[in-house]
C-alpha cells in the first residue's frame, strides 16, 4: 500500500505494543497501530508542537523556541506507561506529559510549553488526530474491502441462488445481488465514516475555561494557526463539553461496523454445512478445530462478527458520556478516551476480517442451484400466483397457491402437477412448469448489480481527504 | 406554527392518542403525534397508495384502479389496535392491512393492491414516512430551541460567571459563552438530523426477495414513480437488510438528545440552590413538589435529562439490529419498530422539554458574579501565572502561585496580600490585585459568542427540505 | 390456569388497554395486562392505602379515616391519560393523583391522605408492585414453557441430530440433550427472576429526605406496617437513590430474555429450508407470507427474538440510570419508569412467544438423521482420531484424520475407505466404519437430559412466593 | 493483605502488564492483575491441568502421566502475545497453547493433553476462574471502602446537612444518613456479588459437541473432578452456549459499579466550590490542575465515574452476546472474553478509586451547617405544614407555606416573620422559629444510620468462598 492512503508508512505494525491473548482477533488491521499507546503519544505531540509553532506564527513566541520545542515533541523521548501511571494523580496523562516535556526543552523555550491551553485542548485534539489517522487506515482496508465485493457482485451477477426471508427460502435471487447489496451498504457506510474524518474532526484549544485568556487578544488567531497546523478543521468555537463530534463519529464507527456484522453474518449462514453454498478457504491450519479434524469454519467471517458485537455497547457509552458538566466534565469526559480508542481499533479489526473472508471466499455456485431445486418448485409460487392474479384476483390466486404447496410439501407429489390438477383448464402443465423454472423470474437482479458497481466507481475509493499531516513518525 | 414549518397541519396532536400515564413525561411536543399509531397508519397507507399511482404512472395498471386503491387508503377505514393483534399471526402489521385494504377497494382495482410489494416494503416506506415527519416535527421545535439559546447567548454576551470545570470553579467566563456553547452544539446536532432527514431516507421496494421479479422488467421504473409520489429518496437498490439508513438517523437522533441532555444538566447544576444562577420560572403549580412548598424545581430540565437518559439504549438496540440475515431478518428487522419510533418520540420530547426550560429560563447576572467572588480570587490564578511565566518560567510561576493560593486558603488571609509577600519586589500588590479582578480576563469569551451567533444566523432554521409529501390527513 | 399462579385472576387482559399497532409482536402474554397503564394506577392507589392503613395500624390516624381513604383507593376514580398530562408539571403523576384522591376522600380523613410520603415513595412502591406482579405473570408463563421443553427432552433423549459449532456440524448430539440444554437454560434464568422477584423487590417510605422526619418518632413502624400491608420486603433505610434493587430486577429480567433469545435463535436455525429439523405448525394464517404462499414462517421463534433483541438496550438504560443525584435524582430516576416497564412486557412477550413457538414445534427425526449422514462420516472424524490417539499419539492422530477429511472431501471418495488405506494395517475397514456411525458417539448426552430433567423436577415451578398482595382489582 | 483474602500473593502486581496510556485511571486497583494476560494464561493452563489430573483420578490416564501434564502447565512456559497472534488462525487461543503445551510435555504423557476437551472447554473454564479471582480481588477492596463508610456513617451519624432532591435543597437530614445510604448500596451490591461468584461460576467440560463423547462413559465422572480440581461448581450439563452465567455475574458487576457511579457523583457534587461539604485532600500533586494552580479537583471520585460511565455499555454487549447459536456461537462467544475481561476490571478499578476518594475525604461539617442556613428556613417548610395540617388540612396548610415562602423568597422578609403574620394567631412566631429548626427534624435519620450500620457487620466482609484454587503462580 503507497504512501497516499497508509499514512503511517510501511513500518506501521511495529509502532503497535503487543496485541495481546485477545489481540489476535480484536487488534487485526491496519487500524490497530493507530490506536496502540504509541499513536496517542505520537497524536498527543503532534499537538504540543503545533500548539508552539502556532504561537510563533502569530508572533506569541519566538520561532526558534517554538521549534525548540517542537524537536522535544519526540514519542520516543517518553515512556506512555510511565505517563499513564502518573496520570493517576491528576486525572489525564497531559499533566505529566507536559511536565516531561518541559524538562526536555532545554533553556528559555521551556517556559512557553503548553502555552495557554489546558490539558483536555491537548487530549481532545490528540483524540481527533487519532481518529483521523485510525480513519485512514479503516477506510483503506474498506477499500480493499469494496474492491472484493465489487469483483464478487460482477463475477456471479447473473448466478441464481435463493433469497430468503426469516430464514427461509422465499424467491430466488442471484449472487451477484446479493454482493452488489453488500457492495452499498459497506461503500455507503464508508463514505459516511469518510465525511465525519473529512469535516468534523476539529483542533480543540480553549484554555481552562473555553475563553483562551491567557492568550489576551490573540487566542483565535492562535487557534486558527493551531488547526492549520494540525490539518483538522478549526471549529466555531472551543467545544470541550459539546461532544457532538465524537457522536457523530461513533455513529459512522457504529454503523460501519455493524455493516460489516451482516455481511459476516451472512458468510456463516451461507457457509453452514448444510448450505455449502461459499466457504473460506485459508492456509494450513486456519480455521481448524482443536478437536475437530474435518472442520473448515468460516474463522474470518465469524472473526469479523465477534468485532461487530462489540460495537453497539461502545458507542452508546459514547452517546451517554455527551450528558458533560459545565465547562469540563467530571468523568464522563474520562470515559470516552477508551471506549472511543476501543471503537476505532475494533471496527477497524471488523473490516480487516470481513476483508480476509472476502479474500478467503470460495463460492458454489452448484450448491446455490442445488439448494434452489430442494423445493421442487415451492420458491416460484409467488410466480404462479402473480400469473394467475389477473384472472383469479390476487388473494384468490394466493390461497389456491398456498393449497397447492401446501398439498403438494405433504403428499410429496410435484407441484407442477398439483397446481396443474388444482387449476385445471386454466393453465396447461407446461406452462406451470415454465414458470417454475428460477432462472426466468430474476426480475431486476442484474439491474441493481449494474446500479451498485456503478455506484462504487462513482464513488471511489474512501479516504479522509487530502492534504493532512500524518503522524510524526 | 404555519404550514411550512408544521407538516401535518395545526390538528396534528388531535391525531395522537392518550399519552398515557407516563406520557406527560416522555411524549411531549410536537413529534408525539408525528410517532403515534395513527401515525403509523397514515404512512402505511400512503406507502400503499403510492404504490398503485406508481404501477399507474408505467401504465402497469389503470389510473382508475390506481385512485380507487388510493382513495381507499384512508387511515380513517382501519382500526390500529385490530391491525396490531392481527399481525401476531404473519409477524407484521401489513399482512392484515393488505387485507382489508383489498376488502376496502370495491371492484377489480382489489387485484392490484399490494401489487409487487412485500410487507416489509410498506413497512419500511412507512417507517422512514414517519421519521421525516417526525424529524420535521423535532426541528421545528429545536428551531424555537436555538432562537431561545441565541437570545440568552446575545443578551448575556459580557455577564460575567465562573467556568467550571470537574465541577469545581476554575476560571471566569461569560453566561454569553456558556449559552453559545449550547446554540452551537444544539445547532450542529440539529443541522445533522436536518441532513439525514433529507437525503437518507428512502423509499423502499424490493418485492420478496429484493429483485422486484413480479413486476418484470418495470420494476425499476415502478420504483421510481413510487419514491417521486412519496417524496424520499430513491435508493440504488432494495435495501431490505442494508440498515445503514436506520443507523445514520439514529446516530443522528442520539447525538441530538445527548446534546439536549448536556445543556439540561448545566440547567439543574446551576440551578442548584447554592448556586442559584438559573432558575425556572413556571406558573402556578408548575415544579412544585407533593411535599416540599417551598420548592421551585427546575422540572423542564429534569424532564429533558429523563428524555436523553433513554435514546443511548434505543440507539444501541438499532445499531445492534443491524445484523441481518439474508433478504429478511428473523427479529431484527422487527426489533427496529418500536426502537425506532420510540427514539423518535423520545429525542422529540427531550428537545420539547428544554425549549420549555429555556423559555421559562430566569438568568441571575448578580449570583454569578457573587460565586465568582466567592474564592476571593483564586480563580484568577491561572492569569497570575500566566503573567509571571515570562520572569519565573511556568513551572516555577505555577509552583509559587499554587503555594500562595493553598496558604491563603489554609490562613484565610487575602491571596493578593499572600501573592505581593510572597512575589516581594517583582510585582506591586496593586498589579497582583488587577490581575485578580474577574472582569478583566474573559478573554475571547465575546468573539466566540459572535461566532456562534453569526454560525446560527448563516445555518438557518433547521428543516427537512421541500417539496416533500405531507401526511395524507 | 389457576388462581394460585395467576395473580391478577381471569379478567387481567381486559385490565390492559389495547396493544397497538406492535403490540400484536411486542405486548404479548400475560404481563402485558400487569404493565399497563391500568396495573400502574392500580399499584399506585394500593400504595396509598397502604400507607393509610399503615398510619392506623401504629395509631397515627383513625381505622376510619384509613379505610375512607382505602376505600378512594379505587383506580376507576381516576384516568391515567389525564394524570399523565397533569404530571408534567411537577415532574411526576403522583402529584395529580394525590390532589384527585384528596378530593376522592369525603370529610376529615382527607387530611390524612399521602402523610408522611414522598411522591417517589409512592411510584418506586408501586414499580415494585408492578414488577413482582409482572414477574408473576412472566413465571407462569415460564412454567408452562419449561414444561413443553421438559418434554421435548423427554421425548427426544435419544434421537441422534448434528451437534453444530460456529454453524457447521462437528459432532453428533441429541435433539434431546438440545433441548435439556435449553430447559436448564430457561429454568436457571426464571429461577434467578423469582429470587428477585421474592427477595429484593421493597416498599419505599422515606419522605422528602429519606428520613421520615414528618412521621416523627413512628416513622419506622409505619414503614413497617406499609411493607406488611403490600407484601412487599421492609429495606433497611430508604433507598431513593440506592437502586440496586431495580438493576438486579433488570439483570434478572435481561438473562431470562437473552435466554429466550438464545432458544429461538435455535429454532429459526433448525427451521431454515435447508435444515428442516423443526417447524412451526400453526393454524391458517399463522406465519403466511403477504406474497410468498408456501412459506411457513417460524413466526413465534421471530417474534421473540425480536423481543429479545430490544431488551439489552432496556437494561443498558436502567444501568446507567444508577448514578442518581443526592436523595433524588434529577432525571435518572425517572427514566426508570418507561424502561422498566418496557423491559417487564419485552420480556414476558419473548417468554409467551417463546412458549407458543413450542407449542407448535413439529419435529423432524428422519430430517436430523438425512443430516447427520450429508458429510459421509466426517463428523464422526473425532471418534477416530480418539480411537487412533493412543497408538499415534493425539496429534499425530488429528493430523492423519484431518488429511483423510480432507482427501474425502476433495475426491468424493468414500472416508471409511480413505482412512483404511492411509492407517493400512492398523485398523480394518469394518472397525473404521463403526466408528465412523453417529449412534454409538453420544457420549453421556442421555446422562446429561436425565440430570436436566431431574434439575426440572427438582426445582418446582417458578414463582414469586407465597403469601403476597394481589391488584386490588 | 493476608493470603486468606488475597489469592495471587503479593506479588501480584508484578504478574500484570504495564497498564498503559490510560490505565493509570481505567486499569487501578487489584483487580487490573487478575484481568491480565498473565492471569488468563494462568487460569488456562490452570484449566489443562485440572483436566490431565480429573482424567488421572477417573483412572483414563496414568498419575504420572497427569503430573507430567500439570508440570508443563507453568503459564511461563508460554508468551500471550506470541499465542494471541496464532489465535487468529483457529479463532481462539487455545489451539495454538494445546499445540504448545503438547510440545512442552515430555514423551508419552503428551498424547493425553487436552484429551476430551474442546477450546470453548478451556477458555469458559479460563475466564470463570479469571471471574472468581477478579471478585476475590474486587471484593477484597469493596471490604476495605464499607470500612470507610462505615467509619463516616458512625462518625457523622448526627451531624445535619441539606438533603437534596432534582438538586434542590429539599429537607434536613444528617451525613451519617446519607454515608449509611452509601455503605447500604455498596455493602448490598458486593454481597450479590459474591453470591454470583460464589454459587455460578461453573466448570465448563463437553467436548465439542457438549456430549462428552470421547471419554466414553467416564465423561460425568472426568468432569465432577475436574470441577473438583479448580474449585469451581460443577453444571448440571455443560453450557456452551447457555450464557445465563455470565450474564448474572455481568449484572451483578454493572450493579456494584452502578452503585459506586452514584456515590462517586454524590462526592463530585458535594464537593462543588459553591457547596464545599466535603473536599478530597491528596498527597502532593494529587487533584492538581496543568492550568489551574488553585484547584483541588476530586480526581478519584471524577476517576470512578469515569469508571463507572463505561459499565453500561459493557453490561450490554454481554447480555447482547447471549443469542449464540447452536453448541457453539459464531462470533458472540468470542465477544465476550475482552466484554468480560474489561467489564471486571473498569469495576475493579471504580471500586479502587472510590475507596480512595474516601481515604482523602474531608468532611466540613461546618459548611453542612451553613448551606442549611442559606435558605434561611425555607428548608422547613414541610415540617410547618405538617404542623399545621391537622388544624389546616394538608391541602390547604400546603397553599399557606408555599405563599409565605414565595412571599419571604421575593421580598427578603424573615420567614418566621412572614409566616406569623399569615398564620395570625394560630402559631406564635417562637413557635414557628421552633418548627424552623434543622436540628430537631431530623426524623429516624439516626435509627436508619444504626440499622445500616447493623446490617454492615452482620454481613461481614464480602468473599467469594473458601476454599478455593489459587492461581498456580
Amino acid at each position: 500500500m503507497d504512501q497516499a492512503t497508509n499514512p503511517t508508512g510501511p513500518d506501521s505494525d511495529a509502532a503497535a505494543g503487543p496485541p495481546g491473548l485477545f489481540g489476535g482477533i480484536f487488534a487485526n488491521g491496519q487500524a490497530t497501530a493507530e490506536t496502540s499507546d504509541a499513536a496517542w503519544l505520537c497524536a498527543l505531540t503532534d499537538a504540543e508542537a503545533a500548539l508552539a509553532r502556532a504561537q510563533a506564527t502569530v508572533g506569541l513566541i519566538e520561532v526558534d523556541d517554538a521549534e525548540a520545542i517542537a524537536a522535544a515533541c519526540e514519542p520516543a523521548n517518553f515512556d506512555p506507561a510511565e505517563l499513564g501511571a502518573l496520570a493517576a494523580s491528576g486525572g489525564n496523562p497531559v499533566i505529566p506529559l507536559v511536565k516531561a516535556l518541559t524538562a526536555a526543552v532545554a533553556g528559555d523555550a521551556a517556559r512557553h510549553v503548553h502555552k495557554g491551553a489546558t490539558s483536555q485542548d491537548i487530549m481532545d485534539t490528540a483524540a481527533m488526530l487519532v481518529s483521523r489517522r485510525a480513519s485512514a487506515a479503516i477506510l483503506g482496508q474498506t477499500g480493499e474491502l469494496t474492491t472484493q465485493l465489487a469483483r464478487l457482485a460482477h463475477t456471479y451477477r447473473d448466478t441464481p441462488m435463493a433469497g430468503r426471508t426469516l430464514l427461509q427460502q422465499a424467491l430466488p435471487t442471484t449472487f451477484g445481488a446479493v454482493a452488489a447489496g453488500w457492495l452499498h451498504a459497506i461503500g455507503t457506510a464508508a463514505a459516511r465514516l469518510a465525511e465525519v474524518a473529512r469535516h468534523r474532526l476539529a483542533a480543540q484549544l480553549g484554555g481552562a475555561a473555553g475563553t483562551l485568556a491567557s492568550l489576551g487578544d490573540a487566542g483565535p488567531a492562535v487557534a486558527t494557526a493551531y488547526a492549520g497546523e494540525l490539518g483538522l478543521a478549526e471549529p466555531t468555537l472551543p467545544w470541550h463539553t459539546d461532544r457532538g463530534r465524537v457522536a457523530d463519529l461513533a455513529g459512522a464507527l457504529g454503523e460501519l461496523s455493524g455493516t460489516v456484522g451482516k455481511v459476516a453474518r451472512d458468510i456463516t449462514l451461507l457457509a453452514q454445512t448444510e448450505v455449502g453454498e461459499v466457504s473460506e478457504v485459508g492456509g494450513a491450519g486456519v480455521g481448524g478445530s482443536s478437536t475437530l479434524p474435518h472442520k473448515r469454519n468460516p474463522v474470518a467471517a465469524v472473526a469479523a462478527l465477534a468485532c461487530a458485537q462489540r460495537t453497539p455497547g461502545q458507542v452508546t457509552t459514547l452517546l451517554a458520556a455527551m450528558v458533560q458538566e459545565h465547562q469540563r466534565a467530571a468523568g464522563a469526559w474520562h470515559s470516552e478516551w477508551p471506549a472511543l480508542n476501543d471503537l476505532l481499533g475494533t471496527t477497524g479489526s471488523a473490516v480487516a476480517w470481513l476483508e480476509t473472508s472476502m479474500r478467503r471466499l470460495q463460492v458454489a455456485p452448484q450448491r446455490m442451484r442445488a439448494n434452489l431445486d430442494l423445493t421442487g418448485g415451492l420458491l416460484l409460487a409467488e410466480r404462479v400466483t402473480t400469473a394467475l392474479a389477473p384472472q383469479l384476483g390476487r388473494a384468490t390466486a394466493h390461497e389456491q397457491v398456498q393449497a397447492a404447496c401446501a398439498e403438494a410439501a405433504e403428499t410429496g407429489h410435484d407441484l407442477a402437477d398439483t397446481l396443474a390438477w388444482r387449476l385445471a383448464g386454466q393453465r396447461t402443465r407446461d406452462d406451470i412448469a415454465r414458470l417454475l423454472e428460477p432462472d426466468g423470474y430474476l426480475g431486476s437482479a442484474g439491474v441493481f448489480v449494474d446500479r451498485a458497481l456503478a455506484a462504487h466507481r462513482e464513488r471511489g475509493r474512501p479516504n479522509v481527504g487530502g492534504p493532512w499531516r500524518e503522524a510524526a513518525r
